[in-house]
């Protein structure tokens, strides 16, 4: 039998093994869900040794755990090392989704649940991918190592810090990430470009206690109020970034590459269905594309204080909350960036509230060459598991590690991404197309095996 | 035994009492509490009855159950009619509580719970002067009607629709209420001002749906910047309201009362203290007194959208959005500034977002002259409590059913406040003075039992 027929027979489970995966809420960000990350690991580990692999550990850390595995059987032939994230986002808020965010359902040929598309269901396409080699050619036929973390929603901490340790272990002649998108359903696509980020937050103090809005509304500073005029200083009309510096690191995209990026498949009517504003607006001078790809921005991500509930109380709070993150471009560093804001806040905000600043995490921006003969190798096999030529593609999204992997093992990272920009990771209803689902393994397997002739 | 003595006699048993009122949790803004406010209405039905009332009634609404009661025995003599609430502000933030919310506790003379100030603590004053003359008198020296109701904090929507249907049974000689506060400590106080309020809410819907912060970021309408753009907006650099003929209406105050305000024993330190902030600013060409009791405001209450839970979400919401109220001045029109701040905020808002606009409360501001010789009872009714000479002042809360009876009536209404400003009224901690509640029955018996000379 051959690869293609081998996975097209095992549709139904490779689905119902996915949905095993889905069913464990692994928040990476909420301390309450600690046992079911735990719980994530062990799945992936035992999942890495059905599928062949001999040497799987699982490793712990400070935070949540990794999971290594090798198999390092075709002497002479290329090494892959594959990462991916067995953690998720918060599912909340829990009532805006269709069916729960941890009980995996199919509707309309896409299959919903937190971590469908990010990264659960992309790493899955991988373990299946190589499980299917196995099956049918009795072993890998090049070398794999695969590392698989718990901590790439709150910042890949530990992560990094193994990687330090294990620079020797883990070198490979090219990385292989699968947590990005393609750039439309039909269109398979290679990601060359990410940006870094800044994830902020402040807690703004004025009072001493909350206070009733009557009694003292008028003569006190009001930390919503104050927040609130601070972000909306953070951007100018143009709605560029008010933050004094924040644009000298960016560099230069060249007119080709605008013109490329403005060139690919990209609709504008299906970018507004999905998103589904009754507008839009963002960086003057720039296409969407643009705005999404190559600009950073400044967005905020949560906002919180004083009175939430039901109904009507009159109080001034004592503190104001804001979440926000910074996306880089090359060649913005996100430390520096992370001053500048800082500095710039501090600097907009009255005497009258006392303002903590903490950065939550952070990762650089990532663009590289897409030369490298790897790439024509992942090219062809998407072709073959999806029947349409696959694009080159910027993102707006951040995955720190690929700018660390490229900065410390100097060698190509082929981002293949089978998630959908409108699939709602990180938002209710995340879902991943069952048709990039199953075509992914086909294209991954196919991959893999052509690499043997690199 | 004299009424004085026969009331020092009782503190422990009326303290205990208090508390049994304090340990329901009669929250009128949120619908989970609904069987404890109306356990509220029945524990205050039952302490009239034993307060020697033999005509009380407990009254349904469309809302929350208000608590009618009289005592007509005394003809020839003036009839006042007392009104308070029973129902208190929501306790959360829970955590700030040093001693629960309705748990009432005793420390360093002051008595901690919600409600204790505002105004279970005093209503309760009234219940138990009212008793204490029928045990002294065996019988209550002059006619009084009372009216606890229990939405105070949610509107006295059905409130006002009970007086406008009883109109005729309710006519009294005087209106009393206790529900402001004290000047300062030991400064017994007639208020004869109060702000009226429109408690308003906002909410701001861009995406269909919340997105990625990443992927999506940058080229779609944030409706949390924009709501804190728009916050940002409706203050100007001198803190006046920047929404245009929000001033129209205010009326003139006198340079003699401006003056005979700011002479008044208040100190600008103990403000600060209570209030505990980095700095303070406010409306320019106004000292706190007057920003505090003469001058209309705008104040945030509350504000929220994305995510607020622990760690990084990086998303970008569908929705923001903000509690906030205005309170107003003689002779601001509540439905004119509502109508007003309703059009200034659709037209600051971009069309990439739509805007719900809801007016949760609203109450006019009330002024009155204090020449009616009720007040001078008053006055002198305190010093018999307090040993000190009561002052006249104004104050920035709002108790819109104040404004309705005067209206409707005609007739004087005697605001004798047992808080505190720095009480926490509608936050954590909220407390009373003991020595205030115990100097407030004295006081209260005596002012009733002057009063039959009137």
């Amino acid at each position: 039998m051959n690869l293609a027929e081998f996975i097209e027979g095992r549709r139904d489970a490779h689905l119902a093994e996915l949905c095993e995966l889905l069913r464990i809420p692994s928040v990476s960000a909420k301390s309450e869900h600690k046992a079911d990350i735990e719980r994530g690991a062990r799945w992936v580990a035992d999942n890495l040794r059905a599928a062949g692999f001999k040497s799987v550990e699982i490793v712990p850390t400070n935070l949540h755990p990794l999971v290594y595995a090798e198999s390092l059987d075709a002497p002479g032939k290329p090494t892959v090392l594959f990462y991916g994230h067995y953690d998720v986002q918060p599912a909340e808020p829990m009532d805006l989704w269709t069916s729960p965010a941890f009980e995996p359902t199919v509707r309309q040929g896409n299959l919903y649940g937190r971590g469908t598309a990010d990264d659960k269901g992309q790493v899955h396409i991988h373990l299946k991918a190589f499980e299917s080699l196995q099956k049918v050619h009795g072993r890998l036929p090049i070398n794999v190592k695969v590392l698989i973390e718990g901590e790439e929603e709150v910042g890949s901490v530990s992560l990094w810090d193994y990687v330090q340790r294990n620079k020797a272990k883990l070198q490979a002649d090219a990385l292989v990430v699968s947590d990005t998108s393609m750039l439309a359903k039909g269109v398979p696509s290679i990601t060359y470009g990410l940006r870094g980020l800044n994830y902020d937050e402040v807690e703004l103090t004025g009072p001493a206690h909350d206070l009733h809005s009557g009694v003292y509304g008028g003569a006190v500073p009001n930390p919503l109020a104050i927040l609130s005029e601070l972000f909306g200083k953070l951007h100018d009309k143009n709605f560029r970034i008010a933050v004094p510096g924040f644009y000298d690191g960016v560099a230069k995209v060249s007119s080709a590459e605008r013109k490329a990026l403005n060139a690919l498949p990209w609709k504008r009517k299906d970018f507004e269905k999905a998103v589904g504003a009754p507008g839009y607006f963002g960086e003057r001078g720039f296409s969407i594309v643009e705005q999404l790809w190559i600009r950073p921005t400044l967005e905020l991500n949560g906002i919180w204080g004083g009175y939430t509930g039901e109904g009507a109380k009159t109080v001034i709070p004592s503190k104001a909350f804001a979440k926000f993150s910074t996306r880089l471009v090359p060649n913005q560093d996100p430390k520096k960036i992370a001053k500048l804001v800082e500095k710039h806040i501090r600097k907009l905000l009255p005497k009258a509230v006392h303002c903590k600043f903490e950065v939550l995490s952070t990762g650089k921006p990532w663009v590289a060459p897409f030369h490298a003969p790897i790439f024509k190798k992942a090219q062809t096999a998407l072709e073959k598991g999806f029947g349409k030529k696959a694009v080159f593609i910027r993102e707006g999204g951040s995955i720190p590690f690929v700018t660390q992997m490229h900065d410390t093992f100097k060698v190509p990272c082929v981002l293949i991404g089978f998630g959908l920009p409108d699939e709602n990771a990180h938002a209710p209803d995340e879902h991943i197309a069952l048709e990039n689902y199953f075509g992914g393994i086909k294209a991954i397997a196919h991959f893999y095996e052509d690499l043997a002739s690199l």
